[in-house]
């Protein structure tokens, strides 16, 4: 990285004489902008006040923590050059269910401690609804809000710990979460997002002060939120797609972020659509008994020799399986198809399944992990129900991506690079999921995973002083395609729910039994 | 006034249906720059949270105030269209010895109430040199602060108690005040100002929090002080020129401050000179026994019948007369020059002054008021020395006007506006100016009084949304001349101590008996 393309500049400016009796505020300002073009960084009165002093202590010499966000620039603190001590930032995806935080240091762009945590919103209620009903409530809003301002402020204390310095070297925080949660974090009614017309209080946020949030960094530390397009595409998606670069590149790229929703954005450096539907929880690992999300011994890959129809079944830390995660079901449902213990309409085929087949209360099961074999002591079973869900899930997914591509009026061979993102999309195989047909049948070389593409866009933030333009021209780029449940919906949503797909040419790599 | 050209504006926006579900705070933005052509307005968190229940409760109509300053552009307040209160802001004219304060209607653009007061800050030192060295004791530079804010804080308590309306309704202030003065407002030291290289702290202040500074007014209310060019030429200089217009003029004008310094701005819309230089204190009525600033009683004009040599005295509301102020010494001396009474040099004629002729001490005097006729029992008279004060100071005037044009290459003939700026202006009569050769011998109707023209450039800015950048134009154009004080100004000053000058024939309208 280069070390002047961040937020901290180090300016050497000649003293004043009196061929240049600039004064000392407008000969840093004159400073900044030869540095980094911006012309007028706002000085808070109180740093105005000490400026001269200190400018002329350290020789005119200086090293400045700047930030400019769409409602202006400003100068946070100016320190000696030869200051030692870490100059930092703090990243964080403010997840509803996890909340990640990421140590930055803002001279040299490196990552330090990343810790995470459960939102303590969760108490409250477990999903956003919930939530924002709790906030329309007398002092709702503003538990909700001390809630998580309060854990973070915890884990920042516990982060400058460790990493052996003072919360006020922290300038700079970078907030990547969906609306929601944005909303909540900032302290700000989220009600308007759940009823119609369905819109958020506010969309950009801006460089808050960390103050006035209670965010306890720098005095004069800055708060970034990223900004929301609407109820249903957040400040998270909008940090994921500048980390993966939409703003830099013409070549067709698509993300797809995978949770209680599926969202999902397409487009270059010059156009960018985006919608969000119900993919069904089955992805997320919570639906089917055995369902959950990643962790120790949690089941994340399984195959079946199509010949001997023997498993093979890998768990997170190779401990004793006792659940399956999403991308673990996405692999069971393909090697179950592929050697054609599943026909491809997704119904368990007993004579192919053998021993594992077995029928419980009218309703055919499969056993994935006999109980001698589970740390839970049971048998580890997924059902025709769960396999059914699996069924909806993929189908919506691939619906949605057909309709937006159709929308744009370009194929899916027209995509370089199709990210998945999330936890989700650190687990999940593409080839299987190209096999049950919930993404389309691309070059394997064409998906990447982008890991936490909101908390890596808000790392990015801290480091890039380019990005405050990126991410405002991602955000303003974005048309938001709003998807109608019609009959051409339906009707692609039907041929859909086949494996891989009723027009199995569309799908010439996969080849399975029948 | 435009209603819609100033920092209030009315908005009235369609409401969030599901065709155009935008934020309500980027609802709000969206409309702003339809207004206003203001892309993006910092939202303070606290407002932003009140923003979306007010927006409902108003049915989307609101009535906002806004700011714009270098350093970014932000909103102040929405209030409801209907609001009957007056929405005000306070102008300042921050001198080093008076204080004058006006309530303005930001809606209507109407100036009300004025009110004017001591500068607290002259029980420390009645100048800038004496408040500057103690600015730097312990505890010097708060206590200056401290003095201005609160006195500044009481004004604004009694014009709100005249007015009737509460403090929280003022929500701009402008400060209109020379470089030090600005400074001790701030609360940022002025010692730079002083000192070799002779440079300010601070030229470009910005807008700053009203609450920053202790200024009691709305709390999210915003003081935009007037940037300076440097230690020498202030932020009241640069309001007298945005007044006076000289942002949207190609012609050629000059503004003339005369106080303890002499302070000259000349240009256009293109370009602008400015230089200051000492023109001596008897302009301001502070040298002779008998001098002093305007008041009642004071002699303002004088005449002498050139035949009769009778005096004609008029003094300021017709008060028996004690004592005199500078355009009333300016009247005088034209008088006794243009009645031989004075020669060319200056000099009493004893044989002209008849009867008003007396030594003291071997000093020439003439008297002006006879015992018997002034309010102070005491002869008013004048002495040679004091003759010889404002010799100096006119020829010092001449020379730096002399200078500055030559610098820039025009002839006072290209001059169409000649402002005479401050209280000074107000009574200065052009024509006995000239008699004296002070200032050039251009067409009467030339010079305009300019009046308090830091109040009127401070009272505009309230009341223009475009000032800002008028402003900022103004400002960063004006090259700041250094009047090198060598031969050839001493030559030229030379030639200016003849009245009215070495060479004559620079006033062709000026008939003199010799």
């Amino acid at each position: 990285m280069d070390h002047d393309a961040g937020w901290v500049v180090d300016l050497s400016m000649a003293p004043p004489s009196l061929h240049d009796n600039t004064a000392d505020a407008d000969r840093l300002q004159r400073e900044i902008f030869r540095k980094t073009g911006i012309g007028t960084v706002a000085i808070d009165l109180a740093l105005l006040r000490e400026l001269p002093a200190r400018l002329n202590n350290w020789g005119y010499r200086c090293r400045c923590v700047f930030f400019k966000s769409p409602g202006g620039s400003f100068l946070i603190d100016i320190l000696p050059i030869e200051d030692p001590g870490m100059i930092a930032g703090i990243a964080v995806d403010l997840g509803t269910t996890r909340v990640v935080v990421e140590l930055v240091d803002l001279v040299t762009g490196k990552s330090h401690l990343q810790k995470a945590f459960d939102n303590p919103q969760c108490e409250i209620g477990p999903d956003i609804l919930e939530r924002v009903h709790y906030s329309d409530r007398p002092g709702g809003l503003a538990r909700l809000h001390r809630l998580i301002i309060e854990a973070i402020n915890e884990e920042i204390g516990r982060i400058c710990r460790k990493a052996g310095m003072a919360r006020d070297r922290v300038y700079l925080m970078a907030v990547a979460g969906n609306t929601t949660m944005t909303h909540l974090f900032a302290g700000i009614s989220p009600r308007g997002i759940i009823r119609e017309p369905y819109i958020p209080a506010v969309n950009r946020f801006g460089a808050v002060r960390a103050e006035d949030l209670g965010i306890q960094i720098n005095r004069r530390g800055r708060v970034f939120m990223f900004p929301n397009v609407g109820s249903y595409f957040g400040g998270d998606l909008i940090a994921g797609a500048f980390y993966a670069g939409f703003h830099s590149s013409r070549d067709i790229s698509i993300i797809v972020d995978v949770g209680t929703n599926a969202e999902v954005l397409l487009g270059n450096s010059e156009w960018l659509v985006a919608c969000a539907g119900a993919a069904g929880p089955a992805l997320e690992g919570g639906v089917s008994e055995i369902g959950m999300t990643a962790g120790p011994g949690v089941i994340d890959a399984v195959t079946i020799d199509p010949e001997t129809r023997e498993f093979q079944i890998s768990t997170i830390d190779d401990q004793p399986p006792r659940g399956i995660c999403g991308s673990g079901m996405i692999d069971l449902a393909a090697a179950l198809f592929l050697s054609g213990m599943m026909d491809i309409r997704g119904r368990l085929v007993p004579d192919a399944c053998g021993d594992r087949f077995r029928e419980t209360d009218g309703i055919p099961n499969i056993v994935l992990v006999p109980e001698e074999m589970s740390s839970t002591g049971e048998a580890l079973v997924i059902s025709q129900v769960d396999i059914d869900s699996l069924v909806r899930s993929k189908a919506a997914m691939y619906t949605i991506l057909e309709t937006l591509l159709n929308y744009v009026g370009i194929d899916f061979e027209d995509i370089k690079t199709f990210y998945v993102a999330g936890t989700f999309g650190s687990f999940i195989k593409p080839r299987s999921a190209i096999s049950i047909g919930m993404i389309p049948d691309l070059p394997e070389e064409t998906y990447r995973s982008l890991g936490n593409s909101s908390l890596k866009g808000a790392v990015r933030l801290l480091t890039e002083r380019d990005a405050m333009d990126a991410i405002a021209s991602i955000r303003d780029r974005i048309t938001y395609l709003e998807l109608n449940v019609n009959q051409d919906f339906m009707n692609r949503y039907s041929a859909a729910k086949f494996f891989p797909h009723t027009d199995a040419s569309r799908f010439p790599s996969v080849s399975f039994r029948q």
